[in-house]
């Protein structure tokens, strides 16, 4: 593995998966694989499961780790040609080189603005990383993906079905805050890899970017969608179309026991309680969201492996 | 040890005093019994002392060491039930969860609000996280309470006391800001472990919690109280009966060269000069805060090797 | 080497620098001279490549590092005997005192105000750690120096060399915003201990303090200094005779492809964009910007072995 920036940068999904849950039990097999080597993880944006499973992931592979939260430092100019003579203090042409010179894998978190979505679309953090950037990137959430995330989820299904081919629903739910479309795009993405029926399920108005999901069926009739599911994976998002938009609540679109029904739940956390899912839901046997976020080490950890190997 | 949040938990304070001592001359003879294992510092306030001295304590029991500053992340929901549609993203519920997939042992320090003496009293931080987290929780200082700073004040009195039982005062002192009543706390509950001769001193109106005090000495007239004292341990707190308030200064309580006499003088630090303690009593050989400091290493060694043997 | 914040620390330059070559062919030779040992850096503000460099250096050598962002916590007091009743929470008696029983090494960076010029110019921070720690002090740029800068400007230059004896122009250049002059004060100090032809240009109004250049050619008319150079460095600074002001843009001291000519350019990052240099110098094979960032590892990393070999 050349990089991580997308789940289209794995050659062997199912694979990497097996390869994965086989580390969960012996997570330090490969602990010399990483001695002498530098993970750089910057981040844009706050963090604790990213943080705490991306550093654990590395230093299982003896890896040292460097964090280093970068708006803290000062803030990175991406347009080229520009006179910098504002509040910029570096470009990424000379940070991305610079941090090379630091680290054998660099991995970054950088959320959208919801304002720009042309720029969003860009993703010119992660992008120009790449660019710039001697060493292979590591997408801990970026402005439209969150591949870390799918490959967790995409283990932990694998852990939990009790078919060979699962019905899996991805339902949007209401929150107080605009939030990116990288969870639920990552999510759609790994769907159209595994071996699953998959809908989504969201309110009109909160159409996903469709060239992203131009494949799937989706059913605006929540309850409908839930018929049968054996996964249900809850997220927000803000709109997509009126980009960055939450005008409608849709408050009645909580994920509730009932609605629930057999189905394990789903979500990549933080989650709002009783909000975006009623207590009942995560303080239930079907909930799988610790799991999910357990994974998250076994995820990355696999990851780091295959580009180490790489290197 | 399963867990250490309060003196309470250590079943023979004289033995682990011991085994600090013994640790102290051969820090690194125990550095293979946390390998592979990750400690989680959690922060809900800024550390100089603790930070460092836990970072430490971890790395020469060869454990890995993850700090967050969770302020910084974001606000955490403590309360059962709630409808979290306001500023708190994340309930404690998954947050101790999470935390446990990626740490051996979670470390917590959260400062009281000294508004709310009921809520501070509930001590919901730490107890939030003892009654959700799957693995030991070590309190970094709570909102009363900080045992490991007491248990690094037993190594120090062991160390340097002359008589087999030693007359050890607590004084309060000056201050300019409202403090927490945690370190006094722990050292009551310290002093009612030891072999020692102890009275507390304070201005009226700066009575402690008397559920803690109760079988305590406390003198009113700071001269007499240090009458052939062999350690005054000095320390601010804020009034606990109009919770939270300093109205009265008393700027005379500030420990004197004189006053000191031949006493040994502690404190936690940081400490004000000449607000606290006037500069000839930090400059004397009679100050032992510096040994105090070092001892935060050892204290908090000994404690997680008894955590680390128990998991 | 008993502690490292001046160049004037270095016994023999020349050795230092090829044993910093040396390292660079085989970091992990030492990767145990450093074992169970700690170093703190203490940054007072922002870093990126001092703060990822110092940290490989370190851990290259088998270091435990702990990283504080010591403005986050709290204010230190530097007066001598002050009542501390206001803002600042500790002194740096106890400060650097108690850092010192949680490392083997200290490193700091603490900037200047650029408002008062005689306490910038008493380096206050460093000589007071240098005063009051224990333990060996690292300078990782100061009020008026920056020598882990120079002397990865002392390997950069002794890798491109191309004669015995190159002309070497420290060249001032805009910016939108005051700087410091500890850049330009380092590389004057190591000029003076290189075998170099070395000028320095700057536009009237901008020059430094006399009592370091005083021995150097200072050409006003950059054109007329860059005739023949083989290495141009360029730097910002404010105004030392009118203390920390930039009255003056010069606009037109930017380092263009054409005044460049066949010159190396140098400069140690961050840097403004067709500000300080145009992109066509910075995109040139001409540009060491990154060697230099690269060198700073090993600068830092013989640095900090010789205190090692020394404690």
């Amino acid at each position: 593995m050349k990089k991580y920036t997308s789940l289209n940068d794995i050659n062997n999904l199912q694979e990497t998966i097996n390869k994965a849950i086989l580390l969960k039990k012996d997570p330090f097999k490969f602990s010399s694989i990483g001695k002498n080597k530098t993970l750089v993880m910057l981040f844009f944006n706050a963090s604790l499961r990213t943080r705490l499973s991306t550093e654990k992931a590395a230093k299982n592979l003896g890896m040292h780790v460097s964090v280093l939260n970068i708006s803290n430092a000062w803030s990175l100019e991406f347009e080229d040609g520009t006179v910098m003579n504002l509040t910029s203090s570096e470009h990424i042409k000379e940070a991305a080189k610079v941090i090379s010179q630091y680290a054998e894998i660099i991995a970054i978190r950088a959320f959208p603005s919801l304002k720009n979505k042309e720029k969003d679309a860009s993703e010119f953090v992660i992008n120009n990383f790449i660019k710039y950037a001697e060493v292979p990137i590591v997408n801990m959430e970026s402005a439209t993906d969150h591949p870390l995330q799918a490959l967790a989820d995409a283990i932990t299904i694998t852990e939990f079905k009790t078919v060979k081919k699962p019905k899996v629903v991805l339902s949007w739910a209401p929150h107080p805050k605009a939030l990116p479309h990288s969870v639920a795009n990552a999510f759609v993405h790994l769907m159209h890899k595994m071996e699953v029926d998959f809908t989504i399920t969201h309110p009109k108005g909160y159409e996903l970017d469709t060239s992203i999901t131009k494949d799937t069926l989706i059913e605006h009739d929540q309850h409908k969608a839930f018929e049968n599911a054996d996964f249900i994976y809850t997220k927000n998002w803000s709109s997509y179309l009126d980009y960055g938009k939450t005008t409608n609540k849709f408050s009645n679109w909580m994920i509730t026991k009932k609605n629930l029904g057999n189905a394990k739940f789903m979500h990549c956390l933080p989650i709002r309680r009783n909000v975006v899912a009623e207590d009942e839901v995560l303080d239930s046997d079907n909930s799988l969201v610790i799991k999910q976020a357990n994974n998250r080490t076994y995820a990355t950890q696999i990851v780091l492996k295959q580009i180490l190997e790489n290197l």
